[in-house]
């Protein structure tokens, strides 16, 4: 068991990583909220695995409980279902002195906390996160929103969680492809931060997902402890909290030219990190070394590293058209080597001469 | 001209009161936000009196600006219309550096300004109220919202504007209807913390509306900074923001049982502080002979007095479905004397036996 405290003054909160956390969620519940209502929002693929288990455990710490569970699936992210949500909190009665508890990957985190951030100007969110990806990601730092049918993450807000706990023993029942969707951020940690954390990847990738399973507590633990600190130092993304974004520019210009339905968002940021490090050591920016070791973990864990067949004018159309690219300039994170990176401000020319 | 700052630490900003601010929107445009575009959101009865006169402001400033002109009325608060604004920001390329500009009354602040909420996770929001109503109460403080077909307000945020210019030129141009509703609230501000604005509106009621139009100025100054020194001191409404709802818990039922069709939210609000003067005075919880002075210079106003023609179950009921009623318990606001309130721990039972 392993706690991390985000400090945000009034917004502060823990995220609890430990096996078995899922049975405990009541008692968690009732010492962090006290009694109040819990609005649990989960999807079809988790309800099956975990949903009873959790309202069990919420039951039985008295806390009364009820549930919604939606489609899988990116396209649950959508104003449609956030719609559905209000209704369903409507129809339960659910306060401003209740709770949501988000329980599920990247999806649910998103839309119920987007749900939590606006239903009667703002309820309490509980962040259950059930993929690696949501872990290490996605239920930490208070990004909440839906798509819009013009682009991803258009609606949404700045809603911190009041409590996360992440369980690792439900990584588990992932998929490969879940599981390598998580995969791919936890390298950037090591890349961008981590250096020790990149080493003990590069010992355990060999021995594939078992390996890393046996220090996935350590593992959790060093992600969400660096994405802790950098949120905690810029909440709204204004400086800092963009480092996150290392390997990002181009993996969302690959997602947007493959409309989603190609590489997951994990696998496209390694092709993302390891083209934009091959690049940038070509150019003197980057310690000679570090692309190819970079490359040699991601193959080591099944990631992809080569940029998919797609017109290279395409992807740079959407690069420009990138809400979080102002106009011609573009800020890019760079690694000066394995565990440190930088910002640096350039052109999509940048990605020109590749 | 007098200014009112709004001191939130980063999130202060300043309501600037003045003839004419309308024509001058683009050089305060300009001055708070420098460089970027403004997304003019207005309605149908708005538009042919402001919009264009806004516009050329801007447009002389150098700001891009482009406008959405909406259906008036509290119809437009849903979750439609809100969406109609994300897709129409996103057809204009509307990015984080830019700024919502809601034009006209509450319904206008409250939609606008809960799109600025959670448009790409919020971007800055510039309040022109445009009716008495929304220079004194919606405009200031933050709260926006949307309904729903459950209920008023059960969707929205706190969101702050940078800017707010308020006019009293506009004014003119309201319906008595439209004045009436503003004056509600002016008088609950005399009420609950303004003794000297209260004696200033008995001193104008009797000349009409063109008696208080001269003293417009201080009226809303007085006003408005009453409200920002709430606000300033509990911007989520967790405590004394609860002062501003004098006379609101019985307003907001007879608005509940009249479908919101009946009395209009201001005409609503003189009823309530009437009717719940009169029961706390019965009680000896206020000074005697409040209720009688409150009730002269509502009836001076053109303000109605009495409760409708309503089943008082009906009422009673409403009251228990109120979202800012937690269970059976009820907190009411009472006034002490004129100028002067508090806050009173009861039950629904207090209105029972009126």
């Amino acid at each position: 068991m392993s706690t991390i405290q985000v400090n945000l003054g009034a917004r502060s909160y823990p995220i609890h990583i430990e096996r078995g956390l899922v049975d405990q969620a009541g008692a968690y519940f009732l010492s962090v909220f006290g009694q109040c209502a819990a609005a649990v929002v989960t999807d079809d693929n988790v309800a099956p695995l975990y949903l009873d288990r959790v309202m069990a455990s919420l039951t039985q710490a008295d806390v009364r409980a009820v549930s919604i569970t939606l489609p899988h699936g990116e396209r649950t992210k959508c104003l449609d279902c956030l719609t559905q949500l209000y209704t369903f909190f409507s129809e339960h009665h659910i306060t401003r002195k209740d709770v949501v508890v988000a329980l599920g990957g990247g999806v649910m985190g998103d839309l119920a906390g987007l749900a939590a951030a606006t239903w009667l100007r703002g309820v309490r969110l509980m962040q259950i996160p059930t993929t690696l990806l949501a872990q290490v990601d996605s239920s930490v730092g208070g990004k909440v929103a839906v798509d819009l049918p013009q682009g991803k993450n258009l609606v949404g807000a700045f809603w911190q969680p009041s409590l996360v706990l992440a369980d690792p023993d439900t990584l588990q029942t992932l998929t490969p492809a879940y599981w390598r969707d998580g995969l791919g951020e936890v390298v950037k940690y090591g890349c961008i931060g981590d250096e020790p954390l990149f080493r003990l990847l590069e010992k355990d990738a060999p021995m594939g997902r078992e390996g890393l399973m046996q220090d996935i507590d350590e593992i959790l633990h060093r992600c969400i402890s660096y994405k802790a600190n950098v949120v905690e130092q810029d909440e709204h993304d204004t400086g800092l909290r963009m480092t996150l974004n290392f390997g990002h520019t181009l993996a969302h210009a690959v997602e947007t030219v493959q409309h989603y339905e190609g590489y997951r968002h994990g696998e496209a940021v390694a092709i993302g990190m390891a083209a934009i490090t091959r690049l940038s050591e070509e150019r003197g920016l980057t310690e000679s070394g570090t692309a190819q070791r970079l490359i040699a973990l991601e193959q080591a864990l099944s990631l992809p590293t080569e940029l998919p067949e797609i017109p290279k004018e395409d992807l740079l159309h959407a690069m420009t058209q990138d809400k979080k690219n102002a106009g011609d300039t573009l800020t890019v994170i760079l690694l000066r080597r394995i565990g440190a990176c930088y910002l640096h401000k350039t052109t999509t020319k940048f990605f020109r001469h590749g």
